[in-house]
């Protein structure tokens, strides 16, 4: 397999404000020779996630930034094709993260064999993997939903806030979603059994909102910030909780925004504010993963995918994530 | 004792914006009857606290508002003067919320009498009382600071204020407080032993604050809100957490104020932002007493007062608060 070419894709620029595809490039490389310890993989699924545009910036989101001319990493299934590894054989396969490549060489102790899933292997990115233990741990841990409690879910028919509002509703609550489109709200109440759905886009936000929860908002799961937000605060019960999972909205604006002050409401409602990313969890991955194994076994559970096919349409499967063109987890098959 | 009158503050109109004189009105009124289980008492000191201003707005603030021409309620020390209450006698000191009043008949259930404490009487209204127990809580119970981590208390020369760093001080922390005057900045350094201080009024807050920090803020005890929050929050650290007690630089405004959006910074940096009011933690309230008298105790923790006297004061005590006149808790003394 030595001298074998691959593709990949680099960080060419980086954006100012909503990236366009100029700001990535595609190589045709040269794959580096195997060493003992290391794989050569070959890719099949790459996931496309939005928190991948705070990378793109020179400043540290919180992960830190991809280098310029360096490929976008991120979360990947892959096949062994070879192995110098003792634990990998060709033909496995493997959790890795290689991101936008075809191919790569990766040291296995970054490998997570993929075996004994319960459904096809693009559950290891999404409803099993970091897109359902984010919902699991930040709905579960920071927000303690009880039966009988209202929760909003913005981003409601993306990757995590499909299986958020899922899980609120298996403990009893009530659970209304923000979406972008009829067809997604549509979905949410139809298929996943959210009680109420907004668009966001035709619908007066804060009064849909009094409208589909009568009882006032006691969680909050956010991932999307800006007007959204500003709305569900507005409407927050006396001790809401609120988990900060991501701010789609913001991601792209060129410098920071401005909006009504927080502090005040969550003040005078003695409400909780969290953010997280799904690594402060690591340690409780094997809980989250059998809890939402068993819910799905159980019937319980459903998850979404937006799956594109061919390596050529990465770029364009990533930028597709703001303009809300997934629903659920959005996924590259080559 | 019958037919006895009595002087008292009613609030004579909401106010708009910062209160002013005019939102008050002074009274004569003949006190009632003491019936089984009450008693009639003397004011001895009252306490005038920002957390006020939001009970004279109409709406609900974190406690319900005060109506129009009836008192202003609120802590106060009081010398029972006759009593119908098996529990009490002439001559016991008692703490009411019997507010802005010479004297008031009070159900005895909503007295709690004064005895064992170790110093003087005003310790029950300021560092064993609400003042310290919100320090103590909000630091502790929401903060959990840990020795080594960088502390930063806005109003931090206020009742509050100036508990919380000391209490930071105590387990270990780089304590920084924010006040709004040199003589303030220098009680909390030379005083009061804070690491640094910052006077908001005279000081690039931002370019201060970053020289006062070396490793950024960990921990910030928010007593103020508004651009003096917004510089602290862009310079915390991962982890960070945030107490917000009070928004005085809020309280007064006509309408919501705007500013620099805090989910983002929220996210980044996986902070936790948490409101609060004291009796959030009434079941506990033994456990903080015993805390600060031990430290008091041990001569580690000071605490400060400022004492006006005369009833006819009071008015003008509640407002010097929003100008800054204090240096610890404000309490008039009749």
């Amino acid at each position: 397999m030595s001298s074998q070419t691959a593709r990949r894709i680099v960080l060419a620029k980086r954006p100012t404000g909503t990236p366009t595809t100029d700001c990535f490039r595609e190589e045709t490389y040269t794959l580096p020779e195997v060493h003992d310890g290391e794989a050569l993989l070959r890719t099949l699924y790459i996931s496309v996630d939005p928190y991948m545009r705070g990378r793109m910036n020179a400043g540290k989101s919180y992960v830190p930034p991809f280098q310029l001319d360096e490929p976008i990493l991120g979360g990947a299934i892959c096949e062994v094709v070879e192995s110098k590894a003792p634990d990998l054989k060709p033909g496995d396969l493997v959790l890795s993260q290689t991101g936008w490549q075809t191919h790569a060489v990766s040291p296995a102790a970054n490998l997570r064999k993929l075996e004994g899933l319960p459904g096809p292997v693009t559950m290891a990115l999404g409803i099993l993997g970091a897109t359902g233990l984010t919902a699991y741990f930040g709905l579960f841990d920071i927000c303690h939903p009880t039966s009988g409690e209202t929760v909003v879910v913005s981003g409601a028919a993306g990757a995590v806030g499909t299986v958020v509002g899922q899980l609120a509703k298996l403990v009893g609550c009530r659970v209304v979603g923000i979406a972008g489109s009829d067809k997604k709200v549509q979905y949410l109440t139809q298929t996943l059994g959210f009680d109420a759905a907004i668009n966001y886009h035709t619908d007066d936000i804060a009064a849909a909102l009094a409208d589909a929860c009568p009882s006032g908002i006691d969680i909050y799961f956010d991932n999307v910030g800006g007007p959204v937000s500003d709305a569900v605060l507005s409407q927050i019960n006396d001790g809401a909780r609120i988990a900060v999972c991501g701010q789609i909205s913001l991601y792209n604006l060129d410098k920071p925004d401005v909006g009504p002050r927080v502090m005040p409401m969550i003040l005078t409602h003695r409400a909780l504010m969290k953010g997280f990313i799904i690594g402060d969890y690591r340690d409780r991955f094997p809980e989250g993963v059998r809890a939402l194994a068993t819910w799905i076994a159980e019937g319980r559970l459903k998850w979404e995918e937006t799956i594109v096919e061919g390596f050529d349409h990465t770029v364009d499967a990533f930028l597709g994530l703001f303009r809300g063109d997934n629903l659920g987890k959005q996924l590259v098959k080559l």
